[in-house]
């Protein structure tokens, strides 16, 4: 019934995501880039979630849940318009008085631009999740390196139907803070693992050295700068025709250290590394590979995500399925 | 370990909020009326999640998720810009060239306002998740009244120190449309099933006649007509000294029938009417009535939310707790 529901409701998914998503309802539209989803999918992000839990827990991180805005104050820290201004979202609001609303509403009414009427507010989407992460070391002195798990949305302004190319999405993210040494082992070893967890969940992987999307001609100094030192790598899976990165491992060396002034136990800036997961391109990829039905996926699959336990969708019992 | 480090992250919280979260490590404070949130607050979120779950189940609703996002079309043909311009975000975002690049990053640096640098998107945030909800049924004649049950993150511009006013912030609603008996039928049961719920979490309830935050002189005349005609009430419990709405039951006549060409089975302008759960608040209310570490939460209170499985924080043993 809830599935039939939806079924029908994602009939108006554009074309150019993957059949299986596209058509059997796992989605619904509501504009280029952006999709509601239902309850079989909302259990896919959970089992990533828990997966990825127990991939963690070893490194004993904090755990941390941010809401989808970031302060304006720290995005403007974050040096983020230097390199990627063509991604970010600012918050505007209307901030007028009844003449101005009024005159608000006809630019509205009129199908007019009306974002002259708003007003800059002190919060951004968040681009990412660990920028939201760094302030809360700012101006102390580690005594050892800090591992952080930390979970939220993210929004990048670049509407498109490209499979798993989304404007609003979960990013899940492993942060490592401390010397570079703390760093610089962080990026090696998430490098095996996250390839090696994303290959268990019965994905086709390939590891690749990657660039971040910087923008203008000085942008593409600083992509293959960054391609040739190593500090970026992806991996990529196919979803339909297309290969898309579901995640990514990054070495900051003392960037977000020197501008967030958080030090290491020696007095240096601090050094720090991450790795993403994007959960709606992990789930979107999962379909793709085994199917639009949870209940048939393999075994080892519905092991690594639900443990066969009660959150475990049910084998066409009951549930979405 | 994790509870130690977000509680002494968590000191940087502004006062105005209970003891028991500012002084207990449950949030982290990234800007006023914005918080992250440690593992066992999350643990409370999905909690509240699975019990809300099981209350509408004999509904058979729609399950759908939403991210924190609305197309701005949406927004513009929902008049919310009418009643709460206030209360909106609209997202912008910069889509110039190199040189206008270079003046976008000049005004950032100099702590200029360089809000007029952007440009109004497609896409404002979401102030309430049934927005997303109206436009999947637009253009259809409904045989039958329809339940959603959507969940997403909201926003709203009213940064404050308030208990529980937050800018970024969970909400569960329950949507009914179809004819106006379905609609009010839908108000008047969850007018007590809403206050039973959150009596039944071991806080002190009261329901109170409501208005919405109408903007401006005509807004004034819209509320009191709202409250006169009983068209919303609130559940409403203390966090510390200050009342606080947990949830809101709202009967909104034809007005998204109109707005977004959705039938009743006669073929007159369908009726809605929903309920909303602030998680955050509920939480918060939570963590007030029944102390910090939900380990020592009452028995039928954790059996409300985790149901004794394994996915409930364990009573000290492991986990945040």
């Amino acid at each position: 019934m809830t599935y039939e529901m939806v079924k029908r409701l994602g009939e108006s998914i554009p074309a150019g995501l993957p059949n299986s998503l596209r058509d059997h309802g796992l989605l619904v539209s509501t504009a280029t880039g952006l999709y509601g989803w239902g309850a079989e999918l909302e259990a896919v992000y959970s089992g990533l979630a828990n997966a990825l839990s127990a991939e963690v827990t070893g490194a004993e991180p904090i755990v941390l849940h941010f809401p989808p805005v970031l302060p304006r104050a720290v995005f403007e820290k974050s040096e983020y318009v230097s390199s990627f201004p063509h991604l970010f979202g600012a918050v505007h609001a209307f901030r007028g008085d009844e003449g101005a609303h009024e005159s608000l509403e006809r630019a509205v009414t009129k199908g007019e631009d009306w974002g002259g009427h708003t007003r800059l507010t002190d919060f951004v989407l968040a681009p990412a999740v660990c920028y939201s992460v760094y302030p809360l070391f700012g101006g102390t002195v580690l005594d050892r390196g800090r591992a952080v798990d930390a979970s939220g949305f993210c929004f990048r302004h670049e509407p498109s139907t490209e499979p798993g190319r989304l404007v609003s999405f979960r990013l899940r993210e492993f942060v490592r803070i401390g010397s570079p040494a703390d760093a610089s082992t962080w990026f090696e070893e998430w490098n095996e693992r996250s390839s090696a967890f994303v290959r268990r969940l019965g994905l086709k992987v390939r590891v690749e050295a990657a660039s971040d999307p910087f923008f203008g001609t000085s942008g593409q100094v600083m992509a293959e700068n960054q391609r040739e030192e190593g500090m970026k790598a992806e991996v990529v899976v196919p979803i339909g025709d297309h290969p898309v990165a579901v995640a990514s491992i990054n070495l900051h060396r003392d960037h977000f250290g020197r501008i967030f002034d958080i030090q290491a136990a020696d007095g240096e800036p601090a050094h720090s590394a991450c790795v993403g997961f994007g959960l709606e391109r992990l789930a979107f990829a999962l379909v793709d590979a085994h199917g639009p039905r949870t209940s048939q996926w393999p075994d080892e699959v519905r092991e690594s995500l639900w443990g066969g336990g009660p959150g475990a969708p049910g084998r066409g019992l009951s549930g979405p399925s």
